[in-house]
Parts: C-alpha cells; structure tokens; sequence
C-alpha cells in the first residue's frame, strides 16, 4: 500500500539533499487504503537519486489542494468501514468477523488493521489503513522504511470465487517549518512540495470465469474513462506487468489496474479519479462473489486452488518490491507485512494440468493476458 | 544441493579469465546427492570477482584425488538408492512410492530426481542426484546456472516428526585439454586445477523432543570427531548462521552441519568424511521418525505444523541463494528448484502460541540456538 517510486526516490532525496544544504527540514505524509499487498516500484537506490539535481521546488506542478492531507485519511477511513461491511454481509449469519487492529506510530500517525480469518465466505481477508508523517531528513531512512508494513487481500474458500487486492495511497513532502503537528497530523501553512497519487485493484481467479473478469474489469474501465480516457489501456498494461511472476512465466491474476506517480493534474481532480477506483471496488467484486461463493466444488478443484495460492506466495515473497523491501527492514511489523499470503497454500512437483481441462484453459490466460473488453 | 561459494566464484572466474587470454577451455564438474533444497553461496559477483588476479593452478593445494570425478558419482548414486529404499520402508505396506525422474543434460551430465508425494509417512519427500560437466568459459554463466537446479527434502504428514534435509557435493575445474568425453562423463589426464567438498544436514521440527535434536547431532558429531574435532564445533555454528530467518528472528529449525569450500585435506580424506557423513544420514532420521511418524496429534497440532511450514517456504523462498539464483535463471527447471517446498503450508494472522505452551517451547529453542551435545 506504500508506494515509493523511482521519482518519489528522486524528489525525495533532492528535497532531503537541499534541506542538508541549508539546514531546513521537510515533512512527509502518506495516507493509504488497502486491499492488498504494498508495494515499493523504485529501484532507484538513495545514492543514484542523489547524483540527480534537479529541485521539486523549482518544477512547475499542478496544483496541490492544500488540505488533501486531511481529505484523504477521512475518506479512505470511511471507504475502509464500507467495505468491511459489505464483505462481513457477504459472511452471512453466523459468518466470520473482522478483527480490527489499530495502532499509533510513536514517531506521527497511526494505522487501522482489519482481518478476518476463516470465515464462512473468505479463508483470509484484511482491509487496512495507514496515515503516517514523519520528519526529514535526520530518520529519513528509518522512517520511510518502517512505514512499508501494511498489506491486504481477500482469498475466498470457494475455488470458484477470485482473490482480490487493491490498494490506493496519496503521499506528499512539505517544508518542515511551514507544519506544525496537531493531534497527529501536521497543520498546514503552505502547499506541499512534492505530491502524488498510486494505487489499483487486481482479480486473481482459480479457474476462469470470463465473465468475471470482463465485468471486474468494465467496472473499473468504466471509471477510468469518467475520468481520463487515456487512463484505462495504460494501467491496465502497468498491472498486468506488474503482477507477473517470471520463473513461471505466469500472470498472477487477470489483472486489473496498476498506476503510480499520478501527479499530472490538480490534487482534486486525481483525487476524485482515486474516490471514483475505491467507490466502484464493492462493485467491481460483490457481485462476482456473490454467483461464486456457493457453487460446488470437487476435492481436485481445491488443491487446484491450493496451488495457484502458492504462486500467491511465490510472487508476494520473490517479487514483490514492497515486502522484500519490509522483510529487510529491522523491527518492520512482519504479521503486517505478510497479511496479504493466504491462509493456506500448496507446492506439488510437477503438477499438469490435463489437455483441454478448466486448470489448463487458466493457464492459458495467465501465460497470455488478454484485452478483457 | 549445488554450491557456490566466494571462493569458488573467484577461482572460477579467475581460471575463466586466464582461459579467455590464452584461449585455452576450462570443464567443470560436479556431482551432488541431496536430501535438500540446493544453496548458493555465493555474494561475489563475476565482475568484482574478475578484480583478483590470483591464479589457482599456481596456489600449492592438498592433494586432489585423479578418480573423485568417478568415485563421487558411484557413491551417491548408491547412497540415493539407498535413502530412497528405507525411506519407502518407513512408508509401511501400501505407503508411498518414490517416483524416479531421470534427465540428460545435452551440454553434459544427468540426473535422478525421486519424489514421493503424500504418502503414509510423508507429505513431500525428495531425494536427488546431479552430477553434470560443462566447458569453460563459453557458456560459463549460461552452464553454471542450467546446473542450479535440484533440491530436496523430506516433510512429514505427522506434527511429531520433524522435516529433514541434506547435501553433499563435489566440485572440480580442468584444463579442457586434458580430458575428453566418454559416455557422459569426461576421461582425465591430470588432476583437477580446482576442487573442493561442500554440504551437511538439519533438522526442523514442528514440536521439540530433545531427544531426537540430541540424537540427530550426536551421529553426525561422531561422524566429524571421526574425522576431525574441529569439524562439528566449526559446521555447527555454520548451519546455525545459514539456516535462520531475519525477519522473524529465528532458525529454520534445531541445525545440524553445514561446510563449504572443504579442501583444506587431500581429496581422498574429505571424501571419507563426506560418506561418512552421508552413510550415517539413515541412522540419524529413521530412529525418529520410527518414535514419532504413529503418534496422536490434535487438529490444533496440524495447524501449527503448517505454520512452520509457511516459515520453511519463507525462508527456502526470500533467503535461500539458490533458490534465489535458480529463480532468477531463465530457462532453470523451475519445479526442481522449488521442490524443496512443503506440499502444505499456512500463513495465519498474528497467531501467538499460549504462554508455556509447547509451540512457545519450540519457539523459544528456534529463538535461541541450542547446544545439544
């Protein structure tokens, strides 16, 4: 659900060297809503963006909404409440319950973990959220990384029914004389210097309902296009790249949609392309559960599900930048870290899918990702 | 099973760089039987490795069998055989069967993967065998990784029954112009330029008998005194170090041996230590699984069992080298690599054993290597 980016590791250490330069420090706030693994896309280490130097503050920007730091915690905490009762609905009488884990960051800011275990409808479920700040540059380092802890996903019991993830996160940088800190948050006086938006949502199926995936993703097309019509083919590739596991050579899921570094319009304006994705996400996945979370299901079709949960694992704990990133990290919160693996998974040697069978027909997909609509 | 070490890097790469000015080839060999997932050791990269100009042929060494390149195959052939027919034992009448997986290497050399899979006694259990052979330095990276490719292991049904692994491994470089092929295998002229012995064995239980953590480290002790007092103190500590999990800030399980780069005797020698090693891998796992592969477990044993697993994935997935290394390969025989992996595992929201619990027992040996002699 954290996202720095190769140009984030850029602004960043720009902002930090110069704030090293006249002695002057920065705030950064991130605000982040998950269903989902985090992420970190930058491969840009600290000392290969500090050759570069360019100044952020010299960059000309769209405008930043000067209280986004605030709009956003508020919506993504409502969004997060939405959506764990909508998925404890689906749970049905008797069901599974979230259990909601909060916790305050001594350094500035806090963070609401919701998990629900071996339910009726879900093996493992987490719905998560963080709004952190924290000064810079002197713990730079350290802050940043012990922010890279939260991770969410929804993994049915049904084989029939898809995983799901999504994430979405606003980051900003400020002047740190321009802050003053009110009861967690900073309060504001001037325009952050730096600001942007990331996130995305992904379908992970077990056996392939084009149905499925062609309404998951008509749904999130459909508001990618209310708001900019280049936005929907461009993310949509950036996800299906990015969830790719390439031993297996494999997808990991039919996609969806991945983008970072969304700064190239007003803070409002991308804003509301962000409440837009996390408002369509109930949308997008209750419906698909709810054709697919009672159907029958053999023996064979779980340990086909069991298989494809331990891809899940292999491309969590092999290429996800965010996790390798969080295991590396001293004192990082591991439980929260690993939230997103599923609650159970399975590696059998050699197993093949038989000719012209519904396991084959997946990896098919999986091996060649399609244009959905 | 296949092991890379500085050392080796070095070496290698030197030779490779001599052979490059002189235009002269370089073969490789390697023979390897593995109750094991494969390691590499390796932290040098060929680059920085091609920085030191030592030359190995000029380095006084002991004295390197002319024949190991046969004699080491002819051994772990028989000791798979071995393994494979007492493990099969174990499984009881009507238990699981080993399947036998033979492949060719094109560019030189074959191998025996034997798997079992859910059987009476055994969720996983692997025994492999690889002994391959290749030009320098042509194809030398393409080669090195095509051979990182087996791993096994051995994962129990029962909770009361620990996981085991093991390695042992032969590596030597000639001159190209001092051998020909014959039938798979090349015909020597002179001894090796560079050679050396790596492996060992661990334990990884789910519930701690120290019985069994003391039994399994005073056969393979007996085997190092045999051999040299300083060996099980030294390869002790070594697999300790080698088999433990940052991020959770605990061991893969009670240890064993682990050593690498092993040529500090003549060849002859090490390799009675390494069959010594090998001979005595029986006596040190069946004993236990005989006390404890028919004893009652609980569901809630079960549980915490797949939990460790979930740990074995975590640790054979994020810090294993090879597995690392084979995954980064393309082209690498992705199902070997990862065959290692428990057939089941479990990854479950902040689960904490009880206070004075037998989980918490095990956790806190795991925390805190033992010494068990």
């Amino acid at each position: 659900m954290f996202n720095i980016t190769g140009k984030f590791a850029r602004n960043f250490t720009t902002k930090a060297s110069s704030v090293r330069g006249n002695a002057v420090g920065g705030m950064i706030f991130l605000a982040t809503v998950a269903i989902t693994t985090y992420h970190l896309n930058s491969t840009t280490s600290y000392s290969d963006a500090e050759k570069e130097v360019t100044d952020v503050a010299t960059v000309k920007k769209p405008k930043a909404s000067p209280n986004m730091y605030k709009e956003m915690p508020k919506y993504i905490k409502k969004l997060q409440h939405t959506i764990v009762n909508e998925l404890e609905k689906l749970e049905g009488v008797g069901g599974g319950k979230f259990v909601w884990d909060s916790w305050l960051r001594p350094e500035g800011g806090e963070g609401i973990s919701c998990v629900l275990q071996d339910g009726n409808v879900f093996e493992k479920a987490g719905v998560n959220v963080s709004v952190v700040h924290g000064n810079l540059p002197a713990a730079m380092e350290k802050q940043m990384r012990a922010r890279k802890k939260e991770g969410s996903v929804c993994h049915p019991h049904n084989p029939n029914a898809p995983t799901v993830h999504f994430n979405y996160r606003y980051f900003e940088l400020r002047d740190k004389d321009d802050n003053s800190v009110d009861g967690g948050f900073f309060t504001k006086k001037s325009d952050p210097k730096a600001w942007w938006f990331g996130g995305g949502c992904d379908l992970t199926p077990s056996y392939l309902y084009e149905e499925d995936a062609k309404h998951f993703h008509q749904v999130i097309k459909q508001e990618c296009d209310k708001n900019d019509l280049s936005y929907y083919p461009k993310f949509k590739k950036w996800c299906d790249e990015y969830f790719y596991i390439p031993h297996r050579q494999e997808a990991r899921g039919v996609g969806g949609i991945f983008f970072d570094d969304l700064e190239d319009k007003d803070s409002d304006i991308i804003f509301k392309f962000v409440q837009d994705c996390g408002n369509s996400f109930l949308r997008s996945y209750i419906p698909i559960m709810q054709k697919r979370k009672d159907m029958p299901f053999t023996e064979e079709m779980k340990i086909w599900q069991q298989l494809r949960r331990g891809r899940y694992v292999e491309f969590n704990l092999v290429y996800d930048r965010g996790t390798k990133f969080g295991l590396a990290t001293p004192g990082a919160r591991i439980e929260s870290i690993l939230m997103s693996l599923p609650l159970t998974s399975r590696w059998q040697f050699k197993h093949e899918p038989a000719f012209h069978s519904r396991e084959q027909e997946m990896l098919e997909v999986l091996k060649t990702p399609r244009n959905w609509i």
